[in-house]
């Protein structure tokens, strides 16, 4: 396999459109998983750091593409907080489940952000993410992991 | 923020070492899906395609960085074939978790990974996975989603 120069940068993807779901798991907490995601987004959608990081707290992971994990709100925050100055996203749930249990969910799908490059050209980028969910004792869902990456090869002549 | 030119592959990350566990929920279920990890690790550091495989079914997705989604054998074996041929991989779990209903599970950790580029010099990539385990009827587990990033921002100047 030959390597690839990628052209990426560091893309915080958050959350999810209520959308079509094609749940792989039996549960009656999809739904509920499917809203947190819904909330997450029209919080970041608002550029609201309060709001984006009420659904993180200490146990909270962002694994940002080309840069080092994330783990709790102070390092989580500093990685919205670029985020909101730089990009711009939409994505769209492919896939949802939750246990039977109903503390624990998923949701995942693609991703399209666009961003300026260092010369102020946009740029777009595509590709999928995967968040793990975990339900709170109030009935609220938090993000335990948030991961993406892209779909592009970006292959250059080597 | 700037875009990165990022030198990357398709990698295959596949599996987790029984290693240290820093369980984020509370369940008896965690030693199975580690288990599972440790497995799925020892059939692929093999090679061997057929027992690698065994740990999927139509519904598991691996998500490669650089690399459109995979879902099902069909596609998913053609990605581990690719990768076994191409590339060495070590990896280590950082925490673990699985759902009060034992249905459902995660693990996540960090890799290292190694692969020639097109003159066969040996490149380095470190990052960071997350994997979804679903538990199956005869109580074995299955990936519902593999997914990677490299950590290396690989910045060249712009």
């Amino acid at each position: 396999m030959r390597p690839r120069q990628h052209i990426s940068t560091v893309m915080v993807f958050l959350v999810l459109t209520p959308s079509v779901a094609r749940p792989q798991m039996k549960s009656v907490g999809i739904d509920g998983v499917r809203t947190a995601d819904s909330a997450w987004l029209k919080a970041y959608a608002a550029k609201d750091l309060d709001k984006t990081m009420a659904f993180c707290d200490e146990q909270s992971s962002v694994l940002p593409s080309n840069a080092p994990l994330a783990t709790g709100k102070k390092a989580i925050v500093k990685l919205f907080a670029e985020a909101f100055a730089s990009q711009d996203l939409t994505w769209h749930i492919d896939k949802a489940g939750v246990a039977r249990s109903g503390d624990l969910g998923y949701t995942s799908g693609s991703y399209v952000m666009t961003f300026k490059d260092a010369i102020g050209k946009t740029l777009t980028d595509k590709g999928k993410y995967l968040t793990v969910w975990k339900k709170q004792a109030d009935g609220s869902w938090k993000v335990l992991f948030d991961m993406f990456n892209s779909d592009l090869p970006s292959f250059s002549p080597s």
